[in-house]
């Protein structure tokens, strides 16, 4: 069994952490931080988990987690990661971190849309934990930046189709959509639910701080670099993340090369259930809880187009899950350890 | 007064029809038909409305909606409104139809997505009630076909700009969500609660019947054939519709003369409100209840793009709202006659 | 044209009252105060309004208030009222307070849940606002105490019957449910929509603050001092309330005797609606928006009880619409000046 | 490893069956029966289930069922099983009856709410299911009858206090509260998600089928026969069930000895939870997908009651997950066995 902490459990990603390596038969949990709620048993935050979880939060200190736990995650707003991250891996733990401190490997570009960044020689060891299309790296790794989660739901359909050069890199356009967990567990008028009720609304238009990060990824995948056309939206629900992707087909590719493409890389991976059924396109219910990604595919051949799909539940293929699923690989455990159950019917 | 009759008064499109109506300055209802609900009380059908409207359902019979009526709103499914408006347009009755049946000129288009058209003959005088853009031919005529809720929202946002030739008009890409209320009061599964909430997902994708009759209408504005990307999606929500519109601006156009050319357009449209400020963008929610399409617009200029949003109540201004608008506009009413009353904050 | 100013406006009862008297043929609003939003349009708080509100936010200060209203409606936190009411008062204006500040006769009462009362010396004048039973006393008065909107839900089925000597006074249960709006504005875990999805609970279970303004008005109209048993809970929606209640009927009391009693009562009340008939029973969703109470009576003769249920708005009859029909009679308006509008059929 | 059948699996509880037993470790499903899916695979129909459930949904056929399995849970409507069951259990096959028909003791009490039993024989031999207060009878038997969700949502609360005689049993008043999927799976109006939505209502007030249920096992365990009166709502979500039980306790009775009543007899059942701290009370968000009843309690001294607060999932607790519990007993398997696994957050 390894030892586990968990940096800033009482998040939304935080306690989804908490609740998948409960559950984990190769992790024990040793440690849960928590700014606001010190002092506090984990299940006064969260009672669902009563008889689950018996730990109290604590404050973060380094010290004391270095010598209780083998491994880290750390599910804190952007900014504060890379204020701890470094003395985690002085102290030689490995560490998961959920925000975006550690996606990017170009500083400039993590700087042009958060702050500072006050940990730039780290960038280049951290892995950029997206499991399905990473997992070599991410077995080696050390530092985990855990991807986001619109990134999560927009590159998984994408990166195949663009390692084989079958899409017009200039064409691509991301819609996506989200649930209000996505916009975390601190109360404001945008998660009050007489506000998020009957309302659907896009927010940040063109300048969603994820937009930089599929694009790097994009760039490295494509060799060049790439502009993308992305838009977030609000769903009035609390788990899930829908992506529709438009982008035109490279000069030649028919739709079947997609198609082809699509279900050759995804044969065996196991939390990808590709569905191309027009009769059981991918549906955030379906996903709801779990670690799947959904994928859906349309070609749009009168228009030269091909649609993309895909729907996952947000904290845990979009945060928790793939962090746990990074673990998995980065201790050599199986990767599905801890994210299997069986789904719920509704 | 005039004397208005609702066919298929107990759909939601119908019902608000029957809203909107009683409590319009200028017309006294006289019957409300429904195939299901014969003999009872309409108040029973929707108790809501208990105190304001005592008509009791009836069948449809030809000889008595046109002995009580000078006007009728027929809100049927397709293909039955073609089956009896020729006999009420023969009686000399105006008519506004929310169906699909009268929307398009080339019969051909519409027979690819729905089925044969058994009253051909009436297409070439049947007005598209898209009242912001067709006023003047819906102030003469006495056959509406009023348009569907998802071309109402694309097509508000895009006419003005496709007129002027801003766009490249191979490029449009309409992304719409809309509520579940767009799907109609006959239960089902998908309207099913258990089974909408928490759900988001397309459906339709890539042949939805509403793409052929934005493509007729933006084809006859732009002057040559138009074909669009259109996927629509359902949201966990009763009312409400969002359009995300992704289009290239044509050669040499700038955002500004799109913003412009919107801003111009629709500077004393009543149902119209621009948002283009992003403290405020478009919302459902905003627009919930009442006749507005919210427009929102945001220049994409690293990508070459224009980003549009809409928001409309797929009920309201997406059915029976602009039904009753086209009414004002044929019979000499004030426009917002019956369409105009306070929104509610929440 | 009466001119009329809203302290607390852009909560959700201060932001209904603006709704209202948005639309009210006799009031011009002059002022909306409020302390978080000095300097903001109020447009830019509650984007629905835009096109109807045209104010800016501003502090409260009493000359100015005074100056420009005849008639104030405040709706703070209940302590803030008491402080800025005498001086209104003083000012000779007409105040309608939505704050429990002075719904209680009986000082000791109000502190025994709240905190000390700074001006109770304004206690026995100031009239309970529950319109169809104290319209008599709000005619003459110049400040009032608007009801709860627990109370409201309970007090108007229970009232005619408590009159009438009908019940056993030791026996009354009622078991309220309340969407998320009654909670307020202000951000907090409570109303996060993802911690009331799916959830249902009791709170305060024995201790709510409305207990005690319940038992003082049915003490005074039963003439003995009533204890009830009182349990909220709230729904996962934003707006509806619901009150079931539990009495047994006093000895020889028939349940014909309490149908009849209500029948009676409520004849020509223009904001109640008898739900007697078990097909249509009352339902939040029936009077949504509206200033409606919808009263439904089930006899449970096997256990010698009676069974009362009740559906309002919290938002309007239970607090702003209320507020309104007070002022339309203390002002001599038609009761119903401002309130009826056709309400929605979902 | 013993073979199972779930007749009528494409119902919500027959799904939950289908999860809960494809997560357990004692049991290999066999036989899925749907009369609406026939040949369809079930995870076309519940698309969720992909990757976990491979069976192809077929036609009841007592035979096919009786060689392939060795218990036979039965989620049919009621009047159904009664025709079934007899068959199975000639066969030598333990069965599980999610509905009615195999809940009373007395078939008069049944036929009064339902109709005629045609099985009237087995009624003695079928233990009522509730686990925490029949395990012994159910451990021996062939036949579950199992609970009803609204009845074990109150029972487990009241039948320890009733066994030790602390209570007036002609004051027991139970006010429950149901989400939607409590309707079931076929789409009707009342299923709707815009009839559901902002929509709390009463149904069936005082005569549910679920209060005869409740009355006969209340009867048996007081000794006399007892009436209640019960009141089921709807709530706007899809799963879980609250109710809150008033009750006056009986002569001499402390509000401390009804807590120590509780708290002794539930001490070690593993699937209920005492919520008796106010700061964490009963709330169906914390017992969603699981099989807990989290049970609360307040003493209401100056009215001489006590309040009951109980928070169940009603298709896990209250269908599935006691029927797996049931099996577990009958076949002594681990009573937890299948039915406990991490619960999330949110």
């Amino acid at each position: 069994m390894i030892r586990a902490g968990i940096v800033g459990a009482t998040g939304y990603a935080g306690a989804e952490v908490v609740r998948i390596l409960s559950g984990h038969p190769e992790v024990k949990i040793k440690a849960l931080t928590s700014s606001q709620y010190v002092g506090m048993p984990f299940d006064a935050v969260y009672p669902s988990m009563t008889g689950f979880v018996n730990l109290t939060c604590t404050e973060y200190i380094l010290e004391e987690i270095t010598e209780t736990c083998d491994i880290v995650f750390v599910s804190l707003p952007h900014k504060l990661p890379m204020q701890i991250v470094p003395g985690l891996l002085g102290k030689g733990k490995r560490v998961i971190d959920l925000s975006a401190d550690f996606r990017f490997k170009n500083p400039a570009a993590y700087e042009s849309v958060y702050q500072e960044h006050s940990a730039k020689e780290l960038l280049q060891d951290a892995v950029y934990g997206l499991c399905e299309i990473y997992a070599d790296s991410i077995r080696g790794s050390t530092l985990i930046g855990n991807p986001g989660c619109y990134p999560t739901s927009a590159l998984l359909p994408l990166i195949p189709l663009v390692r084989e050069k079958l899409l017009d890199m200039t064409s691509i356009i991301v819609d996506s959509k989200s649930g209000v967990s996505g916009a975390g567990r601190s109360p404001s008028l945008k998660t009050h639910s007489c506000e998020t009720a009957e309302s659907f609304k896009a927010y940040n238009v063109g300048r969603h701080r994820h937009a930089p990060e599929m694009e790097e990824v994009l760039s490295t995948e494509s060799g060049k670099p790439v502009r993308i056309t992305f838009v977030p939206h609000l769903i009035p629900m609390s788990r899930g993340m829908f992506s529709t992707i438009y982008a035109s087909t490279a000069e030649g590719v028919s739709s079947g090369a997609v198609r082809s493409c699509l279900t050759d890389y995804y044969r065996d991976k196991p939390f990808i259930r590709l569905r191309f059924d027009e009769s059981q396109p991918p549906d955030t219910l379906h996903v709801r809880g779990t670690n799947y990604c959904d994928i859906g595919f349309k070609p749009d051949p009168e228009r030269g187009r091909i649609i993309l799909l895909s729907a996952i539940d947000n904290l845990v293929k979009g945060a928790a899950g793939q962090a746990v699923q990074c673990m998995n690989l980065m201790m050599g455990f199986k990767e599905t350890d801890g994210l299997i159950h069986v789904p719920y019917p509704i």
